[in-house]
């Protein structure tokens, strides 16, 4: 079994570009047992001590080091040079998903070589991609996507906790990962934001694809959002190729403009909604079956608001699966399966 | 100058999959001197001389070979292998537009290296992409998109044909390539759909710029369509990324599916219209202006009526500005140009 450091400098207090430290301590096969960040040393982060150096780390004897931080474009700011180097150099494996490969790195990959440890990149897409053919539409799994109204706003913790409730119910469910953390998470899949663009289709089929093989119940994990500037063309790619018969929309309570683009508002989720529906190719409609809304920055009370709002809005089910659990929200999803596909 | 042997083995006849010879023949800045396919030797391809070997063409004196077909994902059949060998070996240049590049495989490269020619792959992006940072909002030019129904209908002739109309006018005009052909028309752009997904928005974000240096009035060749199953990330990433000011639909007249994608019927056009509407960032709308309709499929009188009841089913300036001139469409374009933006 791997026990990782997860390397978060700068970070770890931060759920947005530390979300994949975040989402590896929560939701990981293999446990998080440190974490690095310099300026938070003697703090924790769900629970996980966090220490200033390699050095400090290896007390809690760790096996694998972890870029636990997902900063835009995939290229690491130059001080992680020094803190990959000492990870490397205590003789630890090294995992990441950044745009930029460790492996391909002469330095790093060099010591690594010398110190007889792996380094593994997530990220990278499998060499024999291409467009997507049809196949999507052709097999016999039920297929749910989660879709957001930003980047960051838990499109992949929604996919993961409706796909463990579903296996708790006994259902074949599958959780696909389309995303580094989430690969990391479930030990398979592909980063469809570093596939060649012409790709990304093809990359959505492969995963529902390679899903079906797996289970009867797939619940995909979403990227970007459709409005977003920088990530919509990953967003409507990976729709498209993975053809979901349903969505569930993910959103943030009180979030009403794109994160750091100012000038680009959130629709109205009614909107929002209406817009992923009428981006659903005619061959495969879907509909959005529930809205999953983050109260992550909410009290108790006002979260229950929130939600009771955000039902009468949109006329969607509403639920926090990470607060309230994500009964309520499968069950929407279940019921609103098209009728063809078999309930199993 | 350059003198090019266009090599559309299998294609000379196909103004889709051989969309590359057409363009390049129709308007690339050096001649087309001679096409290479052998099942049509003896024909000819837009005025240019077909023959059925390298061996063949040999006699027109070609400087350069051109690999002038866009098939599917980008890898070219095995047969051409030999044809690429024997234009190497023929002391040729080799330029090409594939997700496979050339200088990547071994047995072409060392063979181009024993004979002094180059290889150019038109298709590798720029290694310094990375996401859109807002820069595509503070320029001070003109951004005129065209938009599709589908693939190959014609979206970069319309934007050749608008920019070669409005430098006629002595407007500072500049077409914005953003696939191989255009690459290969324009001497300079990037092929958006060979970029990595992230970078997507990136990329036509780096091309409004850098056309924002060459002139005031950009027609940027748009690619794929939006509701398109394989290419529509392509579509929405360099939408959002190039942040046009107007959008020009080109459709091709008579067509009411998505080529090759049975199920998938093109929506109405005004609801297309409507659609590419919707999705432009709010930080940065965009009105369709007019559009433009390939009626290259249609006796003169079926094109004049089809030209007239697609500009009565969408109330839009309507016309093929191949057929009857670009002339027209660039008027709507021009009266069209939203107030702020200078019409230099």
């Amino acid at each position: 079994m791997k026990r990782y450091l997860a390397l978060a400098e700068g970070y770890s207090g931060d759920d947005h570009y530390g979300k994949t430290t975040y989402g590896v301590i929560r939701y990981g096969t293999d446990p998080v047992v440190v974490v690095l960040d310099s300026a938070r040393a003697g703090q924790t982060v769900g629970g996980v001590p966090v220490v200033a150096s390699v050095a400090d780390a290896l007390a809690y004897e760790p096996t694998t080091a972890l870029v636990g931080v997902a900063v835009a474009g995939g290229r690491l700011p130059p001080v992680w040079r020094g803190i990959l180097l000492d990870a490397i150099e205590a003789g630890l494996d090294v995992e990441a998903g950044m745009h930029e490969f460790l492996a391909d790195d002469p330095e790093l990959s060099a010591l690594a070589r010398e110190r007889g440890v792996e380094l593994r990149d997530y990220r990278r897409p499998p060499a024999d991609l291409s467009v997507s053919t049809g196949e999507n539409l052709q097999h016999g799994a039920a297929v749910v996507l989660t879709v957001g109204s930003d980047c960051a706003v838990g499109k992949k913790t929604v996919a993961v906790e409706l796909d463990r409730a579903a296996r708790e119910r006994g259902l074949r469910s599958v959780f696909v990962p389309t995303g580094q953390t989430g690969i990391m998470i479930a030990g398979w899949g592909i980063a469809v934001d570093a596939v060649v663009s012409d790709f990304l289709a093809g990359a959505g089929e492969r995963l529902v694809v390679e899903g079906a093989k797996r289970g009867d119940l797939l619940f995909v994990e979403g990227q970007g959002a459709i409005v977003h500037p920088q990530f919509s063309g990953v967003t409507l790619g990976l729709y498209h190729g993975a053809a979901p018969h349903l969505l569930v929309l993910v959103h943030r309570a009180g979030d009403t403009e794109i994160e750091g683009s100012p000038g680009n508002p959130i629709p109205p989720l009614p909107e929002l909604v209406d817009l992923y529906e009428r981006l659903a190719l005619p061959a495969r409609p879907a509909r959005v079956a529930a809205v999953a809304l983050n109260t992550g920055r909410l009290e108790e009370d006002a979260a229950r608001e929130a939600v009771a709002a955000t039902a009468l809005a949109t006329g969607l089910p509403t639920d926090d699966p990470v607060r309230f659990g994500p009964d309520r929200l499968l069950d929407a999803v279940l019921e609103r399966l098209p009728s063809g596909i078999t309930r199993r």
